[in-house]
């Protein structure tokens, strides 16, 4: 291989190692199949804007705890009432961990209990699905 | 101003005219407030493989439907066996739309209509969550 030639190799070479280094940056990743837990309120008092905003600045706290990735709190919106649609509680509470075990850390974990310590006088029922993602 | 404190002057606001453009553009946007509709299944046959995998590969057929913006379908998580936990459904189906309207255009999109044609004779029960982020 000629010096020129050779040069010319390896700044070839170099700019395709950059292209592949870009290129594999930008790949998708394999999505993550996550944790979704929803918890559904029913107040004591359902008329009363106190205790549903207490509860949801109560909500607002979780979030500060690490392994939940994503929250988002929900009142009942006003969709069509059709039969299958129950809209009987007041307040929702969605959260999305990476796995079991970040919902396990979650349920023990000291904000958690803070909450559940300072909230659940306000709930007069309580309703959770755990569902994994496929 | 002579003339080269001008040039100067002048190059110095165009810096920091782009910098604030920069700025500017990766503040983050405001967070939407999304509707979530969470659906949750009772198969008639909760123990057929077959009839679980026919509802997850109608409820994929969803996700096609250009105002559902996340979906998540999930089973039975392994998590914690306590009283307020519902374990009693087979398949959950998780979406994220942008507004009330994004959720009846789905309603009557005729993808979702297929789904349901398709795989309504499954379903010993259905029970639909609509919340509106806070």
């Amino acid at each position: 291989m000629k010096v020129n030639s050779r040069r010319k190799f390896l700044a070839t070479t170099a700019i395709l190692g950059t292209s592949l280094a870009v290129s594999a940056s930008v790949l998708p990743k394999p999505k993550k199949k996550q944790l979704v837990h929803h918890v559904f309120f029913w107040l004591k008092n359902p008329d009363s804007q106190e205790d549903l905003q207490q509860l949801i600045e109560g909500l607002k706290t979780l979030e500060k705890i690490e392994t939940v990735k994503q929250i988002h709190i929900g009142v009942l919106a006003s969709t069509e009432k059709r039969e299958v649609v129950d809209t009987s509680w007041q307040v929702s509470e969605l959260l999305f961990f990476d796995d079991l075990e970040g919902q396990l850390i979650y349920q023990k974990h000291p904000i958690h209990l803070a909450f559940v310590e300072k909230c659940s006088h306000l709930m007069a029922k309580v309703v959770v699905y755990d569902a994994l993602e496929m």
